[in-house]
């Protein structure tokens, strides 16, 4: 049921409906509007049926969406109905705390290893997990079903990391180091800045 | 000679070119061109010299853009050209992550307050900060300059804390939590959700 022909724009969005759609679920609700949901999300009812309609047909004129079925689709639209193995690069303090993160596992995704280059860092234990040295990071995931990485290293060496992600087969890489990375086609990045976000805003502050 | 017209879409990409401009000066860099810069961002020249060309003039056919005026010009646009106070509430291991990273000063912002509701973390002290009470939030910032915060709690109490900032005067809220918050007119909030960005890209993922 995946269109290949769905804008990004509109991929970028599900996500932020079924995180919306979850919470209401954890909350006792059954049934919403795309009234309701836009309300929720800041986004136009219009809006949310148009891209909705994109996958078919997800409610009922006038009853609105029975939350758990939109759950189901809008997992299996975004593969998350089953959860993805992903590795974590750089293990400083923002590392530690992802690592010890409890929101990834109940929305799709489950870290299974950590890697520095720290030699007195590899080896030691964070957690269930033992620190590997990042000069193993391609032997180690390539050819296994890891697809995905979160990398927390420093801006300097996020490149190289990245080139040897792409080397392992790894095909979206969640950035937060503070620059832009290359890598192929066929390979996205998604990039988690704070100060990116706190500049948008400060674009609409004024003085006073 | 900001717009108030200028696209939101717009403005979220200005942050995006400023860090690759910084990154290119940091290299010792002085000129560049929109293809270079667009390759570097993952963005076409075409839109590049488009969202540019909203605010003025800044780059001569054939000769390219002169790296620094840009960052300047760029600065200025974005009101990072002075420093932006921001209080951070919420300090788990992921607001302690946040308050020691270095990054944020040389890009328009500093930390200046933390909070946090646990009385046994209360009064202790973190880098140079005192955690302090998020009861006295409002008293603390009412009336100062501060307009700018970061939110770092667990999902169940964001809400109520954001409810609090908004009565406070802040107008941007960068947030951590996984949902979505509910602010008045002339307040903007953007979110830091690693989860939305991973399930984006799984999105494009096939098996093999």
């Amino acid at each position: 049921m995946n269109s290949v022909n769905v804008p990004d724009i509109i991929v970028s969005r599900l996500p932020v409906y079924l995180r919306a759609l979850q919470y209401m679920a954890a909350n006792g609700s059954t049934t919403t509007s795309s009234q309701e949901l836009g309300e929720k999300v800041g986004i136009s009812a219009a809006q949310i049926r148009k891209d909705l309609s994109q996958f078919g047909e997800f409610g009922k004129q006038g009853t609105g969406y029975h939350i758990p079925f939109l759950i189901d689709r809008l997992c299996q639209i975004l593969k998350v109905e089953r959860v993805w193995d992903v590795v974590l690069v750089g293990m400083g303090e923002l590392g530690h705390a992802i690592l010890r993160y409890q929101g990834f596992l109940n929305r799709g995704f489950r870290i299974v290893a950590c890697y520095d280059s720290d030699p007195a860092k590899i080896g030691t234990l964070v957690s269930q997990f033992k620190i590997e040295d990042v000069n193993n990071l391609v032997t180690n995931i390539k050819g296994t079903n890891v697809k995905m990485a979160m990398l927390t290293v420093p801006a300097s060496v996020a490149q190289q990391v990245t080139d040897k992600l792409v080397e392992s087969g790894v095909r979206g890489i969640l950035n937060y180091a503070p620059l832009s990375l290359t890598v192929p086609p066929g390979v996205r990045v998604q990039y988690i800045d704070p100060v990116i976000g706190l500049q948008r805003m400060a674009y609409y502050l004024s003085e006073k």
